[in-house]
């Protein structure tokens, strides 16, 4: 009987792992399809995969858990994924949020843009043959869409059907082309609208935006966690386990793959769609998500002299990545700049058309923190290790901003006014409220420059000194007690926290002063200042300001502009105009290698204080 | 036991079939891949498909073998492989001559012409890459190959392995171009030669060249029957067959697809190269014969008003045909005209490079008779029902130009004077010889204008009286004792097998006559002559126009030029230029439907006699 498989269910999404008894319960959640974000990498160190185990025998909890988990949490079943064993059927709930960040695309869509996509449909009505025009079917079709045909290039499935569809069509057909490419024929009566997919893969998050190419309409919209998440929550752990893992980069690619599949299917399913109408998805991400996706080795990236596989926009065939479109369906992956400065950044910079600006200052803060400063004569870029910190990483209560995400805090009376996401009882700490948190407890004196917790009262509001407690390193502020919690359990803000905090910040700050020195331009010389990423518009200016990532910059020149990395490749998705432009940043954008300048040492240093 | 297979094994090729007791003899050679010729398409009719059944018991003699086999024939086992039916194990021997028709291209090759494929191949010496020279793998590819780096396309298999080929190769590499798409690259040690293919699909025989892409030298040539045969000799039968059998396309797609792997292995094979170093396979056949291979409906071919599915040259990849090359490798098919005038006649223009001559006349004359004249002014070309009367079928002793062969024939001393391919034992008659007969007999009057031969000795030379026999339709000529002949059957030819060349050479001939007319320019101003096609150059000028499917030009002015279709897909595959070319006199070449002539008929019947 040993060699009976046991089942592992998972809820709320339903997946269920049949493996052998001892399997460990995130990768049971592997086998079941279930994501569950581990930013540790599965090590046992941050805490964040817990589960609840409803029923069955699991393993005794391990020293990592007894560390990480209270004992009442443990008693009701709460375990980590990554340590706990299924020993017989178990009935496991994911209790961890899943992903369901906001990303609405207008407020990214920073300009208005000519819809001229690269996928272009025709309708054609055509003279049929006759013995006195003896043109082939394809070059009838090609002559009646007034298109070149001395360099003709067709599907072969395509030119198969072709002479049926043209004589059921009674030559009344309509045809989608991708540049010179024939992908698709059809009768004028059955032919439907053409749907492409932008997606962006982020380090946390993927995002796709199923669009329709004839109106230029976001159709849908759908986001899931990045399952490469279990691997580790940041850029490095990737790189390694693909170098490292026998067939990690193979296992990396199919998890990006299935995930970008999920996502357009499930875009597709909801406007009721189908695959067909799919020609082409464009993408952009960091280098190595850029990379992953697209099966080339990124160990190159991690390592001097962070050597990129290809940096140039490549076009290749959905189905070679295994990604599901239609037939002929193409893949466009935007171009990068170099090793850490990915075609996201090339995204931001598209959809802002940054070099038609005054001189402006970009970040796009996810996981990484790219750092884009236009001087009005040079385009420079680079790459800071902010690390995931703002995405809810490394951060004790951190979280992504979901539904009980504290997402603002204000100085109010006194005392912090703490809100959450759809007003739900708090879960744990989002990014934009870290901006928030840290500048009013500058504001107030309870934050120190040097980035301590005051250890007195002396001179703080009453009602904020009472929310700190602890001393030294295990210094905390209550941000939300029992009764406002979520489950029961109070969220702080703790020293360790705004430590990671002040080396996040501290290294985009850091690759801004770097930026604007090489360029030329001060601080005043900015006309505007473009804050990207995931939450990016749900930073509070003042904030950013006020803590320190941004230089003092007036407010009014900052604006939020959400996920614009995602608006670059829709508007390379929908414009070819668009994505010429694209090309031509990323080919005239200088990457600046922050850890080669010789005063980032000093300049990050400097720049972690919260002065 | 019933269910038990019983084995057919066929000798000398040395395949076995295994099936149930009761398979026909034909459909056993098909599942063993052996080819048998079956002109008529296995229906009992042209007594072509003989075997030799070595031992094991077969079903009785057919009504249709009684007929078309001698009773010695029978009892010494000679078989129709289309009617007989294995009843158990049987050893068959297949007497009928596979194709080994001597097709030399330097004879083809007209002209000399510069080397120039489009499969590239540089040699790169590259800076490896350091802080100060980050460009990514891909881009310092392109930059040191010095390519336009902005249009980048690359196999995605080349660039997961490119990272680790430059280092390996330590930045000394060889690539690979095919325009602009990068498909491969090796280290400096381990580079090897690009080859490409020529392959000329003839109704009947495949022929195929490979070629050296940095040399430029014919390193191994291989020819085959056409597997579709055995779904008959002829183009219409095969397009029946497409049209009316379920999964009939595919089937004649996979035979010739089959066959073209098997002569590119056979030719890689005699020089020790491997599959990965073939990137680029070119095409020339008949308008139906390229619909196949691609697996296009030819049905409109065949019918009224007679429309090809593509005619503009095509690019497609060999993995989508079946076509087995380096994983990236592509196929070219060259041009077609028109429905029956096809790529193999814009083989022969291009090898020909007509529109640089005098005013010319080009016959390519294969399984059917394409006609080409080049006015100056006008290139027009036009495709005549010949039959596959000139390479041996509907003539009743007709066979391939293989050994033993009669393939010339003389009057020497008022008879006939014979020879044979290679000097052996006659089998049959094949094309040449028929031209040199109907020649003789004409000059001696055994042979009437009107196409009859002479019922009386009266006026013939003794010789040639003393070999006819017969009366009216079975009047016959002696060209073979069984003293001189193979297997001791006397070799003949017959007044019915006259009635097929002159209806042959009267389609041909009334093509010459409207091209001519509708290019306004007489036989005299006709500066050249080329008889292109498998036996092309072993037909006797003086032959053709004394049974007169030329017209009467001056002997100086005639060259056979051997198989310049095939010579033409060579020019294409090892030369862009002359891709180019064939491209252009694709386009230029004004196809004259015959049937629409109104005067084809008059024609027609004019040209029949041998006047």
């Amino acid at each position: 009987m040993s060699n009976d498989k046991i089942e592992v269910r998972f809820h709320p999404a339903g997946g269920t792992a049949k493996a052998p008894a001892g399997i460990n319960l995130l990768e049971a959640a592997h086998l079941a399809e279930v994501t569950i974000s581990t930013p540790c990498g599965g090590k046992g160190i941050c805490g964040k995969c817990q589960v609840l185990v409803r029923s069955g025998a699991v393993s005794e909890a391990t020293a990592a858990e007894k560390k990480l988990l209270t004992e009442e949490q443990l008693s009701s079943g709460v375990r980590l994924a990554c340590q706990a064993r299924a020993l017989g059927d178990v009935e496991v709930e994911v209790t961890q949020q899943q992903v369901v960040v906001r990303k609405d695309l207008s407020e990214a869509m920073l300009r208005e843009f000519e819809l001229g996509p690269r996928v272009k449909r025709l309708e054609l009505s055509l003279d049929p043959p006759a013995l006195e025009d003896q043109r082939s079917d394809l070059l009838r079709l090609r002559e009646g869409a007034d298109l070149e045909c001395c360099s003709c290039r067709a599907l072969l499935s395509v030119l198969q059907k072709l002479p049926a569809v043209l004589r059921d069509g009674q030559f009344q057909v309509v045809v989608t082309m991708m540049d010179d490419l024939l992908v698709e024929v059809e009768t004028l009566g059955e032919a439907r609208d053409g749907l492409g997919a932008a997606v962006d893969i982020g380090t946390t998050t993927i995002v796709a935006y199923l669009m329709n190419l004839t109106t230029g309409k976001l159709e849908a919209t759908s986001s899931s966690l990045n399952p490469q998440t279990v691997h580790g929550a940041d850029i490095i752990s990737r790189i390694e386990y693909a170098r490292d893992e026998p067939g990690g980069l193979a296992t990396l690619q199919a998890e990006v793959v299935g995930a970008i599949n999920s996502l357009i299917s499930s875009a597709l399913a909801d406007i009721g769609a189908s695959i067909e109408q799919l020609y082409e998805v464009t993408v952009v991400g960091n280098t190595a998500m850029h990379h992953l996706l697209l099966g080339l080795d990124p160990q190159y990236i991690a390592q001097a002299p962070y050597i990129p596989v290809a940096s140039q926009p490549l076009t290749v065939y959905a189905s070679d990545l295994g990604i599901n479109t239609h037939a002929g369906g193409q893949v466009f992956a935007l171009p990068i700049v170099a090793g850490f400065v990915g075609a996201d950044s090339v995204g931001v910079m598209t959809a802002a058309d940054i070099c038609k600006r005054g001189p402006t200052l970009a970040l796009d803060i996810g996981t990484n923190g790219e750092v884009m400063v236009w001087s009005g004569e040079r385009l420079l870029c680079a790459s800071t290790a902010a690390g995931p910190a703002f995405e809810g990483a490394k951060i004790n209560q951190g979280m992504y901003a979901a539904p009980g995400a504290i997402s603002k805090v204000d100085l109010t009376d006194g005392d912090l006014q703490v809100s959450t996401i759809d007003d739900e009882p708090a879960r744990g700490i989002c990014g934009s409220a870290l901006f928030d948190i840290t500048a009013v407890l500058l504001e107030t004196g309870a934050l120190g420059i040097n980035g301590r917790l005051a250890e007195s009262d002396d001179g703080l509001p009453a009602g904020i000194a009472a929310r700190m407690s602890g001393e030294g390193n295990d210094r905390k502020v209550l941000l939300a007690d029992a009764e406002q919690a979520y489950d029961g359990q109070p969220v702080y803000l703790t020293q360790r926290d705004i430590r990671e905090i002040q080396l996040a910040k501290g290294a985009v700050r850091a690759g801004v002063e770097i930026l604007l020195e090489e360029a030329g331009i001060s601080v005043d010389d900015l006309e505007g200042v473009l804050l990207a990423g995931a939450f990016g518009n749900h930073i509070r200016p003042e904030s950013a300001v006020r803590m320190g990532i941004l230089p003092r910059v007036p407010v009014a020149k900052i604006e939020g502009v959400g996920n614009a990395a995602g608006a670059g490749a829709v508007m390379a998705l929908c414009s070819e105009q668009e994505r010429v432009l694209a090309c031509e940043l990323a080919a005239v954008a200088e990457h600046i290698e922050l850890a080669s300048s010789s005063d980032f040492q000093a300049k990050f240093m400097e720049a972690m204080l919260f002065a």
